[in-house]
């Protein structure tokens, strides 16, 4: 099943599928049909079937999802059984926000240390994570098990810090630096452009405003 | 030309466009070819011929593409020469973060004010930049004519926060809150939900291990 190639469209869904079935679990909803799931998600109910059909289906005529077995199955999907250890590169209010955050944590993304140039963080802790020098990356990362990286320095020194984080064995980088990074076809990297998404919301208001015009 | 529907796909290309011409323009490069462009960006020259034909074209057989002009009729398109004035709801690090972030203004988003319902954060500035109490929202929105809003708040209380902002006159939400919010058809929303991002980079991460253990 998993040799299959499956879209990034719907690899872009299934995160949201995992949200909502987690939502409806703390709400002790034990099973879902997909026209319910359709309503509350905004998506219609043959694209839900359709995404998935593409992991053999889950739902049973008549009876819908169960919402348990689809969640865990989801999350067995997007590799969240899987543990992974992560660090942080710059700690500056970017990176100690998303070291603050438990939730990712909470699907297997543990972050262990972050790192900076700035000497004035060095030795500070973040929700009892230690920021630490460059020149201590390479031991911790050996040490750790460190398997991903979350990128949050300048552009200026990002493609550079991404070079040295796959010599140190680095699978995974989350990218928030303004830049495309230029890594190895095995090295996965999810980029989070803030600005370009800043622009895609500037566009749909402009859109918005002109319709307003026309009225 | 403001009329035709542009599909998202192209739209949420656009802003990468932007930003490479951008970086020609640092360089001092005033023209390119759609070869040399799509080598740089990884895209096929096919793909930003097509893409940017949905704007009435821009190049010149023979020249290639002036990067001045076409730099700033994309930034046109994306409506990156008017001029926005936001607020953030939520100054913990990752509002703080957003707020420290000159490069928004640049592409014409001015955040002109913070807010929480933290009474610690309450009078501190943040790039100068204030950090009010939430039930002085209202006002602000009307006397520094914001239009749009950021929310870095728990999901538990975005969708009465967004409700809140739209009643106030938002026209426009860039939302981290962990959850869809539920607004009017004439507010547009652009998510960024941090987790889905991470999931989706796992998910990645899985494939690329599933392919060694194949080998």
């Amino acid at each position: 099943m998993e040799k299959k190639e499956i879209s990034q469209a719907v690899i872009t869904r299934l995160p949201r599928y995992y949200r909502y079935l987690g939502e409806l679990l703390e709400n002790s909803i034990e099973r879902i049909s997909s026209n319910e799931l359709s309503k509350r998600m905004q998506v219609t109910a043959s694209q839900i079937r359709q995404d998935l059909n593409n992991f053999g289906g889950f739902g049973q005529q008549g009876y819908g999802y169960n919402v348990k077995y689809l969640h865990t199955e989801i999350g067995k999907i997007l590799g969240l059984d899987d543990k992974h250890n992560l660090i942080i590169i710059g700690a500056g209010n970017l990176g100690q926000a998303l070291a603050n955050y438990t939730s990712f944590e909470r699907i297997g993304f543990v972050i262990k240390g972050l790192f900076d140039i700035n000497p004035k963080l060095n030795g500070i802790t973040v929700r009892g994570i230690p920021v630490k020098r460059m020149d201590e990356m390479q031991n911790f990362i050996k040490e750790h098990s460190i398997d991903m990286a979350i990128l949050t320095i300048p552009k200026e020194r990002a493609i550079e810090v991404a070079t040295m984080l796959v010599d140190f064995g680095i699978k995974g980088i989350w990218n928030f630096a303004h830049t495309d990074l230029n890594v190895p076809d095995d090295v996965v990297v999810e980029n989070v452009h803030l600005s370009e998404s800043l622009m895609r919301l500037s566009y749909n208001l402009k859109q918005e405003e002109n319709k307003n015009n026309v009225k």
